[in-house]
């Protein structure tokens, strides 16, 4: 199972991208692929190829009227097959006993 | 303003940083700068140098026992003064005009 | 063709990495994609699914005996379909009126 | 010692970003911290704190005629104070047998 957490907007639409930033939520939102939207970027679990396959439909998105996209991605791999989506946050709260805005 | 979203952690204290990323919370919580904590890292917002500061006392926070350490960071900055962390995901979920995963 | 940086490691192998760094440069420099290898990461340049098929051949490169692995991965694309591997540096040095360290 | 890859960039400026790099690498070039460019970003090696104080310059540079600004940075820290901006390149090269692309 992997988690990414990418962010993806066009370079040539001017500095208001949340209509861009929209339709790539829509593409993550219909994939059917588990996700969490954070005000940097969305994070998705999933297997690689599958992961993977949402951000390149997000992509194809993007490049129908864009003319230069720029993305940043981070991927954190564990061989393990258990969903960390909530439990990596969860652990955080119980080692340091208090709860975390999130 | 800005918002950065940052992870960082130990590459010599094998695969289990749970630990590691609960002394770095510890950091931000009590930093007072207001952020978000996600599945993959952490979202901060206020002015440029204050955002960093908080960085640094993290990296001088795992410095202290870990000899080497990894951090990834992006960045956000609006010249407007308006907080953007929870407006950012309301304008994409008003666009859609559906609730998104958070 | 888009550019991408991207940088691939195991963080269940300790902190000395570069074995596993060489085995992904084995499998980049092997694939025929035009790249350059700098000091953080390696940058690559094709089109999207021949890029990111080179990236997935590095992660099931590690994924062989690595139980936790962690990249980053940034994407610059451009609709043309003119190299920029070499001439982003030269123009910046033009700019400047002088040579640049690479 | 700290290695840094970072890239930073206006968002309001349309998609010909060449002038603004310049100026961010007039910057870099200037601070006589030793780095090295590369396509999609450039490398600096230092301390920690006077890393971070030439991204801190580059950012106010640009700050001061841009309204929204995107950067992204990773960061690998060493306890060694030895330079690694040419041997960890020379170490990859030294297992592989052969000679990369840089």
């Amino acid at each position: 199972m992997v988690l990414i957490e990418f962010s993806m907007f066009p370079l040539d639409k001017g500095e208001s991208l949340s209509p861009y930033v929209a339709r790539i939520l829509d593409v993550i939102d219909k994939s059917g692929v588990n996700y969490r939207l954070n005000p940097m970027g969305t994070v998705l679990e999933g297997n690689y190829d599958e992961v993977m396959e949402v951000v390149r439909k997000c992509f194809n998105e993007l490049e129908k009227d864009c003319t230069r996209i720029s993305m940043a991605l981070k991927m954190d791999y564990r061989k393990t097959g258990e969903s960390r989506l909530d439990t990596k946050i969860e652990k955080i709260e119980s080692i340091l006993n208090r709860e975390l805005r999130k």
